[in-house]
């Protein structure tokens, strides 16, 4: 069973807009299990949005068209769609009544050229939009059956959730099965070196990667005699992928880093403050994405300037004018400071240099200090040189600082490697 | 003169790959004077990315084609474009020493798969890749230049960029001019209907909006009958565009926000200390991602808890069982105390419930307090209540926490509104 996608409009031709609908419904349609192999994005010019819609009617068993509905004159979809086929158009009363109404709620009384969103070609199933003003529709042609929705991706997702995948969902037969498990500190070659070997033993399996930076997310995709098959052995090799992996996976598709730190932290009932320098507030932002997260973090310190270091977290001056911010010794009085100034139970610092200036041969750019205080336990410090930009340094850096806390916390044993 | 481009690779139609390339490739080729009228992205099949070719080489002036010029049976692009064309292939020795070399400078052996890279159609030019082991190559079919890229974004501009612009910047008449206008604090509705009336009085333009929340980009699109003429009307409107949304505007394409906050602190000697509560590091993050922040950004206190408030800022303890964290009170002793203990010139403080929990009927979930404080002025307070969730809510807070600085330092004069 193949489906094809059609993106209208001149803004994606331009390149004004990335097409994000098309990656959105490639990845709906394949867990379906339709095999999608053709996009295409079209300008909005009538004979060459029939052309693609009669040759994908001829070849695909599921077509789905986005954009060109709304009320102007370059919005030709619904008139394409009727071309193609060869049909007339009606106008549904009810459907422009409904939109009439969706103005008037938000008090504004509706321009007529919003009345066309309510013409259809003969014949086709109308698919409502809670989200919207204009619906989608549905009509058949050649081996085909066609579905065209808006361009807005919050309206699109929502019809096709509601209307198009409960009546496509039995087309095709899915047969396979995917698990994603996200891992940080191994190099996309590391982790695929680590897991070489493992596609010759099971046949039915397709190893994928993707790089998040600095993450690494591995996908198992099984192909088997069922869908249900399929989920049995990508569990099966799931877990020889933890184990490979080890320590470096941290969580499933829709588990966030930062969000997995602060579930150990909450579990663990432990209050962490942190000191930044080079990363300027990226880890305390990344934990306080998650909502809760005042369940955890006290404080976090963004000491720029070596003033606030001293004034804020009591770090004692000779140590910066001796060994630098840059050091061990300034990582470990950071994360002491700080400590003792949240009363917290963990306290993590970082202090280098993230370019592209401030670097020396001793301390070049890349060069970063992590200091770990806990209570009632020595402190320990690390370090990393990195050979990236700063933006990637900021990002890996503010990553390292948080897996220092979930290793500490999730071991209470030596965490250093 | 009209451009298609063809993406090759099932991680694309399966929805695993956002196309990113197609909208840069887009942009850079409406640049030249090109009308792009279509994108195809096909999976990695041989005959359906052939037949993809001969109907592009038939129709296009340009064509450029990415990916599936990897080391792996998948990747098919190559024999496509000598099977579409009905080419040979021949093997280029030097570029297979190139990659060999490439793989030893990391200290590796080349895999025999990988001389495959050194594949080309009979007659083709080379497109040499600097930032990856495969280039890329030109051939001409039919009425068409077909251009073949890597899919790794990083090399495909660089080889565009090197090889294709040049090889074809003249063959389109270029007639349009764009210039981009970046806007905070201002609905995209809003922006719209200041600028009502102008596309009407200026035949040749085409007004566009692009929303990155928070801030709205007006683009001025003008056609004219010459590329000097289009950019000397572009100027003249965005004179005007700039006089209209006045204050709103802060900068033109390239322009970030807290690089134009940046710029306006360092430019004026000022010292900048920060206080945040829900936002949680974001107003750190943002302004230490541009280099150099050292010059003007001393201290940022994420206190989240009230103790850190009290202990790091010096706010007394009776505000904050009075009159609450997220208060008038407590947003001006925040400021006053970040900025007396980092010795600043200026400091701001943000305080409110990003959500989704913690709202009261007195303060509902996107309440948020600012504070502003200057040596020797009145600190200064506002509020807002955000009608968004929690992301939105700390990103917005950041951006207003920003403009107000950047407005005080500006202005140096009664920046409330």
């Amino acid at each position: 069973m193949t489906a094809a996608l059609l993106s209208i409009g001149t803004e994606l031709t331009r390149g004004e807009l990335v097409n994000t609908n098309a990656a959105w419904l490639s990845e709906e349609l394949t867990k379906l299990g339709f095999e999608v192999v053709e996009h295409t994005t079209i300008d909005d010019d009538l004979e060459r949005i029939v052309t693609v819609i009669r040759r994908f009617a001829e070849t695909h068993q599921v077509v789905v068209v986005t954009g060109g509905l709304g009320p102007t004159s370059d919005d030709l979809t619904t008139a394409a769609a009727a071309k193609a086929a060869e049909l007339g158009l009606f106008r549904d009363e009810s459907v422009v009544e409904g939109i009439r109404r969706k103005f008037e709620a938000f008090g504004r009384v509706m321009p007529e050229s919003n009345a066309k969103q309510g013409d259809f070609p003969e014949g086709a199933d109308v698919l409502s939009n809670p989200a919207g003003t204009a619906p989608g529709f549905a009509i058949r042609l050649g081996r085909s059956r066609l579905f065209f929705l808006p361009g807005v991706p919050r309206e699109m997702q929502q019809i096709f959730a509601e209307s198009i995948r409960p009546a496509i969902a039995g087309l095709a037969e899915r047969r396979t099965h995917q698990i994603h498990i996200r891992t940080f500190g191994m190099t996309e070659s590391g982790v695929a070196q680590a897991l070489d070997g493992l596609e010759e033993a099971h046949p039915g399996l397709t190893l994928g990667y993707r790089a998040h930076f600095p993450e690494i997310e591995v996908k198992v995709h099984v192909r088997s005699s069922s869908a249900a098959e399929a989920e049995l052995e990508a569990q099966a090799i799931e877990e020889k992928v933890r184990v490979v992996l080890g320590d470096a996976v941290f969580g499933g598709r829709d588990d966030s880093f930062p969000a997995i730190v602060g579930k150990v932290l909450r579990d663990q009932g432990r209050k962490l403050a942190v000191a930044e320098s080079c990363t300027g507030g990226r880890v305390g932002e990344m934990l306080t994405r998650e909502p809760g997260s005042s369940d955890y973090l006290l404080f976090d310190a963004v000491v720029y300037s070596n003033r606030a270091k001293e004034v804020v977290l009591g770090v004692n001056p000779e140590i910066l004018r001796v060994h630098g911010a840059v050091s061990s010794e300034a990582a470990a009085a950071m994360a002491e400071g700080v400590l003792r100034v949240a009363s917290a139970d963990i306290a993590v610092s970082i202090t280098g240099i993230a370019g592209p200036g401030g670097g020396t041969d001793d301390k070049p750019v890349g060069t970063v200090w992590f200091g770990l205080a806990q209570r009632g336990k020595p402190t320990i410090t690390r370090h990393q040189k990195m050979p990236w930009g700063r933006d990637r340094v900021q990002t890996v850096s503010a990553y390292v600082a948080l897996e220092l806390v979930r290793r500490a916390v999730l071991a209470e044993q030596d965490w250093a490697r």
